[in-house]
């Protein structure tokens, strides 16, 4: 049984969902900590357009300065870090901070790829074709969301059939690991199970992981049936921070530290290290995260 | 695979754990409005001395109204009402109001048994093995809730074999079914699986209940685990209010309606009339209560 992997979200998938900008200076702290505590896998921002995300606008510096520190041995060498890239200017951007591995994101529904990129899935995969193509050239890793596996806010139900269309079409691009999002927190481990059930039969398990919401709760046994069917990587935030703003709701990021409790433990190291940064994220964005652990007088 | 039973506890394990207490009034309408959102088990309250739990002063009041409404054919004469009886004079009260099931409560530490009612397991164990003949006698069915299966705040991790010993003592009483109970919240579902593997061996699955406290995230993914291994009855609170007072929070209570969410589905039709109770429960206590549905945008 490989390890599970943990991957960081809350820089990236945390941040822009706050109407509150971060300056520069304090996403540099929140990083910097984050890679202090023993993660592995941390994503750092967007290569974005500032209009369009402004939160993200940033990004480069932060993954410079980043990767800097990790080059002169100040932070982990182990640390695999990385960021979103919509297109071909991310790309160039994300070529010129030296980063490793880039993310793509493609919507397993075409309302939601409009809604979210402004362009229908076809388009968007026929973008990321070229994208990936220069990518790999440059000996990148590629990472893929595919988001509204389960449900889309705007199509409702989606077929099981449909995803996997979709993450076979995405493994086609060369990505090394596709990750599959409840988008809408809607999904439960029932629907887990059937959509993993089929995706593995036609994509080995190593190269899937799982993004699930907590809007409804269901995160954490969506991702212990994810579990029970081989899959070891998991997308979490700090603190529960985050989410997605085109599925009707600004949070459901599951918190990285229930991750930890769930698959190493209520003593795992990392987890009060994660509590004392979720706590200044609290205080940075004046309000609660909805991470149980931060409420727990276990933890106090 | 027979149906999924929930039984409601928050009449009970919900209100005796808030400062503020509701008048017989309000107790009157919360009860008579659950009864009415199809639910087919309900705990309304419990026969304890009012010095010990001012909360449940007028449980026996309230259960008389409710069974009378009952009798007079304005509530569902399927549903089951039960409540907490610690001891002779409750069995008493029990009987005077003609309700047909009662509950008791026994823990699997000592320490965790002398915090909560200020006697030794076995000392505990034989009160109740007299007012359990007693009961059996007077053809009231017995249920038993099993506290601190899993970790007690006293005295840490508690051993499988030592929860199996008390499951089997609590059998011989003649109860009909007994809640495994993860009083502080702490268990994953590697821990419920393995405990429950253990007692599967030696009690029949019809037997055993799951009682999950939320303070850690877990009790959803504890839940599906359970049921992956044949647990049909589930205890749950509308709103998700309540918990332990002697478990270090005061909160923590699995929300009947996540219950729902999670076994029937998202358009269940009791959902949403939990949800419109547990709105008037805020209200009520003034507080915002943490069962996510009633913060997710898609029941608005």
């Amino acid at each position: 049984m490989s390890e599970i992997q943990i991957l960081e979200v809350g820089l990236r998938d945390g941040f822009q969902n706050e109407k509150k900008q971060l300056s520069l200076e304090e996403k540099v702290f929140f990083a910097e900590q984050l890679a202090k505590t023993g993660l592995k896998r941390i994503e750092l921002g967007s290569f974005v357009s500032a209009k369009w995300v402004p939160q993200m606008k940033d990004s480069k510096e932060l993954v410079t300065h980043i990767l800097n520190k990790q080059k002169q041995g100040l932070l982990d060498s182990q640390i695999q870090f990385s960021a979103l890239v919509p297109n071909q200017r991310g790309l160039r951007d994300a070529l010129e901070t030296g980063i490793k591995e880039i993310a793509i994101f493609l919507s397993s529904t075409d309302s939601f790829s409009q809604k979210n990129i402004n362009r229908s899935r076809d388009l968007a995969y026929q973008a990321y074709k070229e994208l990936c193509k220069k990518a790999l050239k440059e000996k990148l890793k590629i990472r893929a969301y595919l988001s509204v596996c389960f449900e889309c806010p705007f199509e409702g139900k989606v077929k099981a059939e449909e995803v996997l269309k979709w993450v076979k079409k995405i493994k086609d691009l060369g990505v090394y690991e596709i990750s599959i999002s409840d988008t809408t927190g809607k999904a439960r481990p029932q629907d887990v199970n059937n959509l993993l059930i089929l995706l593995l039969k036609h994509i080995p398990k190593e190269k899937l992981a799982c993004h699930f919401h907590n809007i409804h709760g269901m995160a954490l046994s969506n991702a212990w049936v994810a579990y029970l069917r081989g899959i070891r990587v998991f997308d979490g935030s700090l603190g529960g921070l985050g989410g997605c703003p085109y599925s009707l709701v600004h949070s459901g990021n599951i918190a990285t530290e229930s991750l930890l409790y769930l698959f190493k433990g209520s003593q795992d190291p990392i987890i009060p290290k994660l509590l004392t940064l979720a706590k200044k994220l609290q205080k940075k964005f004046q309000k609660k995260l909805e991470s149980p652990l931060l409420h727990s007088p276990y933890y106090k």
